[in-house]
C-alpha cells in the first residue's frame, strides 16, 4: 500500500513533538522554569516578526521563519548543547546531520530535501536571512539572562569576555539590536552578572 | 526620553513569553503533560508549513504563519477556553479584542495596528489564509486526541457528533486533510473513544 504524501506529513507532526521536551538551559524570563525547544522556536520566530525591520540586509521573512521554526529539530536526536559549554563545540554538525536526515526524512523526498537545505543554510550562517535569524537565538536567551539576574552566566560563572565574543555574532544580522545587546552585556558587568 | 521602536518590541518580546504557562486542555502526544500556548502555536507553525500544499487555495504562507503564531497571544489575558466547553463561546472576540489592543498595543503603533489586523482576520476566518490555519488550529488537537486515546474526548466525554460537527471546520481550509481527519473521527467511535 502506497503512503501518502499526508501520511508521511503527519508521521513527521507527530516525530517533532518530541522537541517539547528537550530543554535548553537558559531559563523563561523571571523565572526558575528552563525552557524547551519548542518554545523557544516559536518565541524566535515571532522575534523574527517584530524586529525584522532592524536587520541590516533586507531579508526574506517567510525563509527566516523557516529556519528559526525548525532549527533545533534535530536535538531530538542530537540533544541540547549548552551555548557556553567548555567540554562540547556548539556546531556538532556530524552528529546533527545524521538527526537532520532522519528526522526530516519522514517527509515527503522533496519536502525533505527543501527542509534539510533550510537546516544547513541556517547552520552555515552565510546568507542574509541565516545572518538574521541567528541573531535571533542569540538574543532572546541574552534577554533571559538579562531578567534572570544573570541566568546561565552566573549559574555557571561565564566570563563577560566569552559572552561578549560570542554574542558578537548578533551583529552580522543586526548592527542595532547589537548595540542595544551590548549594552545589556555592559551593564551585566555593573550589576555583577558577569565578571571582566 | 523617547521609548525607541526597539526597546517596545523587547518589551512586547518579555510580556508575550507569559503564553508558555498557559495550559491547553490538550495534552502532548501520547502523553500525560498538557499542551502549552507556546509549544501549540509552534506547532501550528511547522504544520502549516509542511501541509499547505493541501489547502484548497493557493494561501499566502507568510501570512498563515503570521496569524498561528501570534493567535493565542491574546489568552494571556483572556485565558484559554476549551474547545467543548458547553458553559462559555469558544468565540468570546470582545474580552480578547481588549487583549489584543494591550498586548499588541506594546509595540510601536503602526505594527501593533498591523497584528491586531492580522489576529482579527484570523478569528473572522473569512480569508483563505484564515482558512488554512483555522483547519490546523483544529487539526493538532484531533490528532493529539487521537494517539491519546481519545484524550478530552474521553476526559470530558464528548459526544460522536460533537467532535464532527466542530472538526467538520477543517473542511473550509483542506478538503484533503479534512477526509482524513473524517476518517480518525470514525475510527474513534471503533474504538470507543468517541460515543455515537
Amino acid at each position: 500500500m502506497k503512503i501518502t504524501n499526508l501520511e508521511k506529513q503527519v508521521a513527521f507532526i507527530k516525530e517533532i513533538d518530541k522537541i517539547k521536551y528537550i530543554q535548553r538551559k537558559t531559563k523563561l524570563f523571571n523565572s526558575e522554569r528552563r525552557e524547551n525547544d519548542a518554545e523557544h522556536s516559536w518565541h524566535l520566530a515571532v522575534m523574527a516578526m517584530v524586529l525584522a525591520e532592524h536587520s541590516d540586509k533586507t531579508i526574506d521573512l517567510l525563509k527566516v521563519l523557516k529556519m528559526v521554526l525548525i532549527h533545533d529539530i534535530v536535538e531530538i536526536d542530537a540533544g541540547d548543547t549548552f551555548f557556553y559549554s567548555t567540554t562540547k563545540d556548539h556546531k556538532n554538525t556530524e552528529e546533527e546531520l545524521v538527526a537532520a536526515k532522519r528526522i526530516f526524512g519522514i517527509l515527503p523526498e522533496e519536502q525533505a530535501e527543501e527542509l534539510i537545505t533550510v537546516w544547513e543554510e541556517f547552520e552555515a550562517g552565510e546568507t542574509d536571512e541565516a545572518k538574521f535569524a541567528k541573531s535571533m537565538d542569540m538574543f532572546e536567551p541574552l534577554l533571559q539572562n538579562f531578567s534572570n539576574n544573570g541566568g546561565t552566566w552566573v549559574e555557571y560563572d561565564v566570563p563577560y569576555q566569552k559572552v561578549h565574543d560570542k554574542k558578537k555574532e548578533i551583529k552580522n544580522g543586526s548592527t542595532t539590536i547589537w548595540n542595544y545587546a551590548e549594552s545589556l552585556i555592559n551593564e551585566g558587568v555593573e550589576k555583577e552578572f558577569l565578571k571582566k
